[in-house]
């Protein structure tokens, strides 16, 4: 059924998932992807064949807690309701939340200003498999300092062409607002006996490049293992050649946090803050 | 080949896994089952055919960072080299560590005083299908105090019947040495702006029924939830009859956290301290 039985809204949701057993965001010709489960619980609510949009395309193994999407719908029964109907038929690896009627023109991708991911690893001498799933297992002990001290390199508007490859047209300039590296707790399952080490990467920007943050990882923890300087990361950034920077980390460490709009921030800036 | 090269030694190790891909730990007619997996393993590495002893027969679903193995082999590099050989061999859901020869007689079961068993849940408006693998989600909010009251009920020894049914024998009677709720973090998923809760029931007996942990949560939940008073849970365990306890907790919440065996007692007591 594509007619719709009436005027449509466009409705906007976080979107939350488990990327382990998806083949990323963006509908395929094969492989179960999130916007095609999204779009599959909603032709089977409403009837419609609609299209759902999001803010960044998550690659394969790659989790989101607050991706963002939209989707015009001549749904009638108030977005409380879809949020509710939608969580009860989607299957359990995805979730919604904040379901609302979008203001006019709005666009999950176009009107952000800013997406933060983090990237999680833990630190132990042998696999956890718990954490698999969602934390890069690293064995080599890591030099924090140093790994700080990279990471304060990315901060600000910089050509990122080392780290990524644009998805719409050629500007490899993206301005990150926030870079640096946190302990995490993880005390359900790194507790003594076992005493392990997790950590967080985060990073915003206005915008990122396809595999940029796994690629500022591969570097950041090779800066880490001592095996560059964050001397060299520097120049890695400055030579804007991919082929120059470390191989990307794994995805499964990988999670779309937070994408932020224009009207959250209340004096009309057109990009967070720097901090 | 299951003839064997020269005189077996028995091996002990610490077996992780993640609980979500199999149909548990005990090999069966059809399934992909941790036992199954290190027998499979160790036949590759090293030519036998031998068998896997596990201290807990977890369910499918259920998660272990300690759970202990042994097993006769004929391997003469060293367990050192054959922790490093089954590590790069196994799949990346299950890891060992600790591997040892054993002493004489030991036997993962029989020569355990106490096993550790940790169940993790959330509380959250929503579904968060990050945590959905090894957390149960709770949406309604919980009393802590009633449950944490109904928890100590566990305590000491008791006819555990209303719990579980024994696996071998017909005594049902169980010490618990630990019965207590503690907060945890997970920070890496669970930070602002979507503030949420976890938490840990941890519970320790010199041994377990089948599904006794899972059924003891299901009651405390309960508890929590105010659907049944600290007082009725008390009943409940009185009355020794698994039909008027609750639904036993979903398995992905439960890992096994530790075995604990007499050598880890100097004074030579039997069992743990009650504390």
């Amino acid at each position: 059924m594509s007619e719709h039985l009436g005027e449509t809204q466009r409705f906007r949701a976080i979107v939350e998932y488990d990327g382990g057993d998806f083949q990323g965001f963006q509908v395929q010709a094969t492989g179960r992807t999130v916007q095609g489960e999204l779009e599959r619980t909603l032709h089977r609510l409403s009837g419609e064949m609609l299209r759902v949009l999001g803010a960044g395309r998550t690659d394969a193994g790659v989790h989101a807690r607050g991706q963002v999407i939209a989707f015009d719908s001549a749904w009638r029964h108030g977005p409380q309701e879809l949020e509710r109907a939608l969580n009860a038929t989607l299957p359990p690896d995805i979730a919604v939340r904040q379901v609302q009627v979008a203001e006019q023109g709005f666009h999950p991708r176009y009107s952000a200003v800013s997406r933060t991911y983090f990237y999680n690893l833990y630190c132990s001498q042998t696999r956890i498999p718990v954490l698999e799933r969602h934390y890069l297992w690293q064995r080599q002990a890591l030099d924090l300092d140093a790994m700080d001290q990279a990471a304060w390199m990315l901060l600000g508007e910089q050509d990122m062409a080392a780290f990524g490859q644009p998805t719409v047209g050629m500007v490899t300039v993206r301005r990150v607002m926030q870079s640096f590296w946190r302990r995490v707790e993880v005390s359900a399952y790194l507790a003594a006996p076992q005493v392990g080490l997790a950590l967080q990467f985060v990073v915003e920007a206005n915008g990122f490049l396809r595999g940029m943050v796994r690629r500022m990882v591969g570097g950041l923890v090779a800066v880490g293992e001592g095996r560059i300087s964050p001397a060299v990361f520097g120049e890695t950034i400055a030579s804007r050649d991919i082929s120059r920077s470390e191989p990307p980390a794994a995805a499964r460490g990988l999670v779309l946090w937070q994408v932020k709009y224009r009207e959250e921030y209340p004096d009309g800036r057109s990009s967070a803050p720097a901090n």
